[in-house]
């Protein structure tokens, strides 16, 4: 089996660190290779930059994607470049975020997501809706940590943050189950785990281990109704990987 | 008042349409405009064209939004370029799915959506319940045409088409006001009012009204939470329309 | 193009005050003019207030409706008589409350709305969910005024009471938008602005700019279900006024 | 014990027919009396006529209230007047429509509403959505009868309609428990249960048991948020049976 | 007409109170019995519990069911046995936290829940979603009493800390009644309304006399659907008051 | 890692099916053992069967569980004894019902439940409204078979109606993906999923490999709220299996 573990922003540095995660999760006789655009902004931090990032993207992911059995989008959120996936392939295709929450229903009644910028909190909430599991989540929470900051600040303060989070998640709104919400977050579940007293979810490690469970079970996406095939139609303008999607050079 | 309507796909006469229309809505002593990217998708008939054509549309827009007012995004549809365009900009930016709910819920309890080909309806009903509107809603119906079948068909046809589902969706599903749901249906109100016995509410118009009197009331894009301003940072090989947004040559 | 602002309480104080917002918002071609009934209530506060007002308004109203184009109800709530009128007119009827929540929603994904005294949130709560929006609604909170209190107190202490209440909304609630409560609030919307970051929406100018663009829309109450036709039958006792919408005379 | 049945309609006929099921389901030892306004509609079947039938009834029903230790108001729906009674008195208030709901939970996981004109669906799904309880409702069918229709047909006949639709609320919806949605429904329910094979709740019926149990039980409206008692106030022009409510001549 | 107060947990005691309180809440001709199962938990704390006490309660109830008209399930929540029992018989059955609902709805808009040990917390907001009444509910509080404390403690104690969490409800939460969520709080309604200004409503109480009235309205539970009748089949080593729902020696 | 899959009824020729739908689920590596109590119903219909098999499976697995790294309990529906169990143990517990729509959910957009008998309809309807993804859940459908009739019945009549019904769901409802409703129906995804042409889950399967991945992942049930430990008290006259439980010979 191949999974294709693809980071939809532009550091290489946080590439490394989510496929390390996720060579762990898959164990062996699973090859994981990972990637990321070339182009587009280096950290997702909004709708802009999910627009801006999906595109490029597809760019990088298209010609590849042949080759992989199943797919992890490592941004936590509700990414535009999921859906996209889904009616360009066939293989399964799992979000991170997603995946964490998956993982996290049979666990408890109710969890919560500690993000890193209070800016991601209402685009999480929405995407929580957008999954239509809302009724069990408690809440999302921001550690007022920016994404690249994870990288940047010590270890130390950033478990601090993230854990001083979590207990506030578990003790005021009822969480019985944390989701680390930031893919750069991998690694530190347990620590949060143990100061929060409840079962952690990491989503890039939730993720490779669903998609694997997925393709195990011959599970493919499904092509009625939302994630139709794409339909041939004329598109100038496109760079090939793209355009190959539209029919190509039949228009 | 100088206000853009932007058709988000690359089919230049529906964007002479969608002018045509807005231009009479707007009325005297507001001046509109519209563009359409030159690259990406004819017509945008789902997920994977909605993130291609979201990038193209800002590398249109985005050097000239500053000379606007007001924008209306003339696709039917959650489209992601909307939530995009409200991080980059502070100028009221209305979608014309958004617009034709907005007209539509004070004139009935229940509103359907008469949209073109049935891959669209479960698209919009993600884009209803996204809006939080799903209670007010009593169906989406697809009448079988493609976005572009109608110009191609004879009007005639189309109409046709759209009265029986629009009578379906009052006397089967409740309706009470009808939203016709694409950008090229703008002129057929009447004719399906008349045979469906409700009002009818077409998107293109019903933005432009609500943008021009939105700008009149003076009303700007909230900055807090979902649509905060773009976080400058690195974000190579982007074109000079974009990038500017990201801090441009300061990283 | 004629509309009437309908103050559903007896205080002609605040019909003046109203009117002369609503002819501002309506700008230059429309005549606005307001009326008030001469029986009830100086101010509505609750639900016995509502019937009473409701019929009050119906007297004066019924006799001179037909001169008019759009009618704007101008009572913060989901008031019984906005159905009432929608059944027995035409036209487009437009309540404030409604109509700031229209305004509200493309500016930002949640709104709270500041309302004057404790005893209304219940009710506007459950105006929200009557108007189906609720997931869009991040709090309604009481400013601690009573109505009349508005135009007692110095705008000075009227303000500051409801800049704090409506920066807890943003800072508490996550509101992104606010609504002023009461129709009794119109001009205040730029000092709330300013304390609380926010877009500040007031109903009657939004009300008055969105029942101008329905009617200039063609827009027209569906008599579909809800708002179906006054049923003709008998019905003893009432004044003329209100004894025309049965069939007067017939029965 | 002494209990007040309202018909808030001017039918005298239909206050007898419903006196009449109260009493018997009252039992010994309660006393059971009924009014109904001398003026306004014949029948309610709309919000127009809720807001008449309300105000007229206030008018009745205000002088004689005291003498009553519990309020059943026998108007299938929502009526307006639920609330303001339950503002201006002390004393339990219970509409027919939410009495049949609270009879029909505990015997089925959901119930349909089975009315009489298609005019009242709308309205009676937006009054099971106020009480909050949609997602035990099924449906709400018409079975095509005017309110006055009920007592001019045959019984055969309205039974027969009734019987039709209850059993398709059954087949078709999924209804374990039916409610007849009509005031003027009453002693029809075993004729309804054996042709629909579940158990038929008349509101009627239902409404006078439950506020006698509530008498019973020592319970009161609560005098919290939504039911504050009146605000005493400047009030015009009314009627001393309405104008006492707002602290008389202290204005 | 007989009822019968069940006690699913093998406290004799608690079964004698709750008779007590049925008994003078039944008033006079209707007889009351109450039982317990003589094996299984001495209170039920959690869904381990409610699995065990539930069977065991079958043994101790169906024997004897057929000699009365209706059955109180006197364990605040949503009980498994309530279902089963509601299979296995045609009479009313009824929960004491349904019924204590049941009592709320019409005397306020929205009831809270002050229960004994935090742990029923989560159970019982699943039940008030498995009644589809979350829209009414305010919360759902732990007073942090074991259940078998508020025997053990003074019922000064007791009520002192029921009294605090009841103020909270009323006016943090917004509560317009309170439902006392322990079998056990019987008599302890009048102290907490007049510490929290509101209604309050004992489940013990209030399922008495609704399922006298239910019985009096002629209510049978329906066996469409959600409580069809027991399929008989094979089911070996069971007891022989259980086996017999099975088709005993059928099979 | 050696996991338990629990058949909470007594046909061991069901048992015997599940495991090896299970062992191949599970793939190398894996222990995977099967267990069913020798008390109780041959098939769970209904919440009756749901309280004794309950009962009756707690029985059987607390004395072995400790054993086992995770454990499925091979019953579609939401069964009570899945709650007993996750109070009871720390490492994962997962239904087939809950397992099939967590595969699903990744696949399409919304699924559908294509159960045996009609009388599951309700409880599965329930079960999904548990889980808290209603919305995401296009329909439960019955095929009309009871669940021995499908041992009983040859695969391909069996297959026929599951077909017919899965095929209705899609076309009719809406649903993307398909979750078979029953244990019994492992190994007829292909057949169903060619006559559906959309993905199908068998819920033995997907909890196999779910827990499997759980496992991996470190997952433990919370102990907050909804799963606490199971709090130590007298519980007489119980068997050991479960009286250890309850802290056993220290009461």
């Amino acid at each position: 089996m191949r999974l294709l573990i693809v980071n939809p922003n532009t550091s290489a540095d946080m590439t490394a660190t989510i496929l390390a995660t996720a060579k762990v999760a898959a164990g062996p006789g699973v090859q994981v290779d990972a990637c990321n655009p070339l182009r587009g902004p280096a950290s997702v931090e909004g709708q802009f930059d999910e627009v801006v990032s999906a595109y490029c993207t597809l760019e990088t992911v298209l010609p590849i994607a042949d080759q992989y059995d199943g797919i992890v989008l490592a941004c936590y959120g509700h990414h535009p470049v999921i859906g996209a996936l889904r009616e360009a392939l066939d293989q399964p295709v799992l979000g991170i975020m997603e995946a964490s929450i998956l993982h996290a229903l049979p666990l408890g009644d109710r969890f919560s997501i500690v993000t890193s910028s209070p800016r991601w909190c209402p685009l999480l909430e929405e995407g929580v809706r957008a999954l239509g599991v809302e009724q069990r989540c408690a809440s999302v929470r921001s550690s007022g940590l920016a994404v690249l900051d994870i990288a940047a600040l010590s270890e130390d303060e950033v478990v601090a943050r993230l854990c001083a989070e979590a207990r506030a998640a578990v003790e005021q709104d009822g969480a019985e189950v944390i989701c680390l919400g930031c893919g750069g977050m991998a690694g530190l579940e347990q620590a949060v785990s143990e100061a929060a007293g409840v079962p952690v979810i990491d989503g890039v490690r939730a993720a490779t281990i669903l998609v694997r469970g997925l393709v195990e079970a011959g599970g493919r996406t499904s092509k009625r109704n939302r994630y139709r095939r794409i339909e041939p139609q004329p598109a100038p303008g496109l760079p090939a990987s793209i355009a190959r999607s539209y029919g190509g050079d039949r228009f």
